[in-house]
This record gives C-alpha cells, structure tokens and sequence, in this order.
C-alpha cells in the first residue's frame, strides 16, 4: 500500500544554525515542500539581512530536495518601513514573551511596546506566530496566556495570529471563538501526556515546552485533529538539542522529530480511520491560512517497517527505536 | 545562636543496602537519633532474618554514632504467628502497590489478599506504612489513592496508618476525617513543586515520586506543617541514587536530602517565624503517634553559613551548592 502527499508543509520548526543545522535539515527537506523556520537563533532573526543570510545556510544544507524553507522573524518593535521591505521574505513574525523557552531572552515583556508593529503586520497581511505562555506554574502556563491571545484577536481583528503548538482543550475553545485565530499541532503532543515524562522514569527525550499536558488535554488535541477541524494544521516544532545537553543535570528543552513526523503521523491517522484528513492537516489548511504555494512535491510513503535509529548525528530523535508502519520513500 | 533538638526522627528513610549503605547512613546517624527504615531493598525485607541482618548491616555502618534505626516489613501476607514473632523488632509494615515506586514489583496489587495480615497488626498494635499512589496519570494518583486510605481507615480502625510523604491539600483534609490516619511529609515537597522539576530545564535532583505538585498543594503543606498539625511527621524519603543513575537516559526517581534535612528544616520553620514548632514536626509528635522511645541525643544547630557539596561519594544531594544558613555541630 502506498499513500502520496502532495506538497506535507511543517509549520512550525527549529533548525537551529552551524553543524547541528547541517545535522537536521536534510531530514525535513527530504520529507516535506516546505517549514516555516523558527528565528531563536543564538543572535535572534530580526533584520532583512539575517533573514537572508539564514535562508542561504538553510538552502544550502538542502540541496538536491525540492524544498522551501518560509523564513519568519523575532518580534521586536519594527516600524512600518521596515515591515514593508521585508514582507516578502517571510510569512510571519514570532512573538515569544520574555524568557518563555530556548533563547528568548529578548523576547516581548510588554505588549504596549508592540502595538503599532501589530498594526502595521495586520495592514501588511504579515501573520502573527505566537508561543503562547505565562511565565507560571508549567501546567498553567498556556490558559494562563489565552487572555492575550483574546486581546491580540479583538484589538486586532484582522491579524492572522497562530497560537503555536497547543497543548490544552482551553486553547482549542479559544481557538473557535475569533475567527483570526488559528493554531499548530506537534506530533508529540497527539502522543504523550505529562505521564510519558515524568510518570515512570525521567524521559529527557520527551522533555519540551509547553510541557506535555493531560490525558484529557491530549483526548482534546487527538479529536479535534481528527475532526479535520480547518483552523489547526501540523507543526513540528522538531528542536533538536546534541545528546549532551539532554542528559546532563538540568537538561534542555526540545523533541527532534522530523525524521519520523510523517510516517507517526500517517499511523496516527490510519489508527483512527482517518487516512482520508492526513493531506489537510499536513498541507492544504496551511495553504489557505498562510495564503501560500509551496513547491509541488509528491511524497510517498509505503507499508513497508523500519526501525527509528537511536541517534541521527548526536540528537537522539522522538520514537528512538520504534518499529514505524509507515516509510517515506526515497528515490 | 544555638538551637538544640532533643532526639530528632526521621519517620521516613530510604538507606540501600551494600556500598550505597555505607555512603549514606553515617549522614543520618550524625543527625538523628532514630529513623525508620524502609524495606524496598533489592530482596524486600520479608522475614525476622532479613530484619536483623539489615538492621546489624546499617549499625556497622553507623558506629559512634547514637542512632537507633526502626525497621520495616514489606507487606506481604503474613499470618498472626509470624507478626507476633517479629512485632518487637519493627516499627511498622509497609504497603507498596504493586509497580509504584523504586523495587515495588512484588507490592500489593489486591487489596483482599491482605485484609487478614491487616486484622493481626491491627490486633497486635503494629502501624501500617502506605506508600499511597494509584497506577493513574502522574498527578492525580495519590488523589486517587485516597479511597483506598479511607477504606483501609474505616475496616481496621484501630490500626495506625500513615500515609506516607503525603504532597497534595485532598491528603490533608483525609488526614482530618479519621482518627487513625497520620502522615510524614518530606522537606522536599515543603519546598519545591513541579515547576521546580519540569518548569525551566529538566532537574533529574528533583525528581521524585510522588512528584512534586502545584503550588497551592505546597502551601497547604507548608500551612499545615507551620500551624504544627499533631497528626504530621517529618519524613525524609531521602532516597539515593548514584550519579549515573540520574543522568542517562530515563532517570530514577528519588532526592538525597538526609545531610540538609536538619539544617533547612529549621531554616524553614525560622523563615515562618515557628522555630518553636520545630522539636514537635521532627521528633515529639512522632513519639506520641509510634509510641516509641528514641535514645536521648541533642542534636546542636549553630548559625553558621555553609555551603552543600556538590556530592557525597557518587550522589548529588538535595539543595547541592545552597548557602545554608543553620550547620549542625559535630563535635
């Protein structure tokens, strides 16, 4: 059995920069048309200049793929010239508030300070990407947050905002109260709850922000992607760290999953009897939210098991080890 | 400024066996006039002979010191003639769930397997110790234990049960409705919640079962311990692992917090301005509730700074690097 998917996009994705960049990036390239770029780079992405200069490194680590990586910057104040000249090499602006997770260390700490680039970026039609959390107790982190979100939907009701990798069933009611609201789903929060990484053993692996939540929360998440609900599309939010900084005391933040996004996915669905809404959820409600076209890309992937290795360089991926039902197909 | 404890306990101890053993009981012999000893070792304490050969192993360890350890049986089913056998030589029999905790696999996993063992201790006056989680999601499982407790409090009313490192506010108002239930609450969970574990890097330290819970669940604790609850004793659960058994990954649950038990605690309680409540959560109370009569031992804290290694042999302990401000006198 073979399953094609025309042009799979991943929303939401770390590449990182330097060696970890070559590391990565072929895996994405190779499975997917097109990854909307996260800027937390170490110098976060907020000039023209950088945009440029990081979609090259990127281009170039994935050469022989049909491959577009849709570039977005750090949210600072910008000025409406400023937007104007870089509208088209990005498609969107990420809003992290201050210290929220991996380098965001000059990240947003006063809304006040951003209004008049949020108007602009609704006037340009540049859509806003936003991780979504309070600086709280860790499960409480993204309700605590959904009032900005309803802030940012009403004072500017005609920005596109994503709520990026949500987590809970609060942010999915939300979600269906604006309509310029919509939002990202990573693979791994469709799979575990908080139990996956702190219920048995520690698991590092499985260790990300926003922290995994509930198995209701999860329920929530599973449903309403399997509704083929049009306001959510896939994003990865694939973050990969070097092994050290993961089993080291005090261990970093991120699941690499790229390698395995679409083949988990194409189970997950299939498991449910939901084959049919994969293609959506991967591809064609992004390209009506973000207004894009990305390169024309057949994927296939066949009925054929693999085993997931224990390491991809020196990250160890999401499902090391796990026997997949589905394979993407290189020729 | 001096402060001098009379006979400090620590109602809850978890000192391995073989090198393990020797690492670390010498830091709560120094401290402690007495603690109870827990029996999940890698053969769990199921007879007098285990008793004694445990018991003989941790006194070798402890020379000089004036230090008595209660030991504890692994609840299994025993009849009334072997209970009353060992009854002088312990302080208590432990019940683990099945699969819950460290070396828990051979735990109880039907409750009606148990119910005469439970009749005799109740008869022969010997206190049930409850390790008190279900199988469920990581966060709700000692809430979901409770109607075990209440069962175990309403058919055996005359038995002491403890509920052991109790972490959640639904514990505590439990705690109130029966007359025979008690509890140990450790420093750890005085001190830290979830957000501690999971909420900026991952912190293997931290780890521990139960897991550390919400905010509001500490400061019930806090509120409870600090109003000096008759019915609450300090219990360590400082619990060991070597080093690289917290590193790799999928790491052991469990804090070593023997060597700063003393000196936080009254840091704690001198923070709340209840440094008189100190003597009854870490010794009197305990002597009411176990009826025991620990050996006379002063144990002198002197305000004087220091500072927690970074490890004690091959364990990182609880606080590793803190200025303390209290240090206990050795002369």
């Amino acid at each position: 059995m073979e399953l094609i998917i025309d042009s799979p996009l991943d929303m939401h994705l770390h590449l990182r920069e330097g060696d970890m960049l070559g590391q990565v990036a072929p895996y994405t390239a190779r499975d997917f048309a097109g990854a909307v770029v996260m800027p937390n780079l170490l110098s976060p992405v907020t000039s023209l200049a950088a945009v440029h200069t990081y979609r090259d490194q990127i281009l170039s680590c994935c050469l022989g793929h049909v491959f577009t990586p849709y570039m977005t910057l750090f949210l600072q104040p910008y000025t409406r010239e400023e937007l104007a000249a870089m509208k088209d090499d990005i498609i969107g602006i990420k809003l992290y508030p201050a210290g929220i997770t991996t380098q965001s260390e000059n990240g947003v700490s006063d809304f006040d300070s951003i209004v008049e680039t949020l108007q602009s970026m609704s006037d340009l039609h540049i859509p806003l990407l936003v991780h979504g959390e309070s600086n709280g107790f860790v499960m409480d982190r993204e309700r605590e947050f959904l009032s900005q979100y309803q802030w940012l939907a009403e004072n500017f009701p005609k920005l596109t905002i994503v709520m990026e990798h949500i987590t809970t069933a609060d942010s999915l009611k939300l979600l269906d109260l604006y309509p310029n609201l919509f939002a990202t789903v990573t693979l791994h929060h469709l799979l575990i709850t908080l139990d996956d990484v702190v219920g048995g053993m520690l698991e590092p692996d499985l260790f990300c922000k926003p922290i995994a939540k509930t198995p209701e929360d999860r329920l929530a998440l599973q449903q309403a992607v399997l509704s083929g609900h049009p306001k959510l599309v896939f994003g990865s939010d694939s973050a990969p760290h070097p092994r050290h900084k993961k089993e080291c005391c005090g261990c970093a933040a991120g699941i690499f999953s790229s390698p395995v996004a679409l083949p988990m996915l194409a189970e997950f669905f299939e498991d449910h009897h939901k084959l049919d809404l994969l293609q959506n959820f991967v591809s064609h409600f992004a390209k009506k939210i973000y207004k894009i076209s990305p390169p024309v890309k057949k994927v296939t992937l066949t009925k054929k098991p693999w085993q997931v290795p224990e390491k991809y360089g020196d990250v160890r991926p999401f499902l090391a080890g796990r026997t997949m039902r589905w394979q993407v197909s290189h020729k």
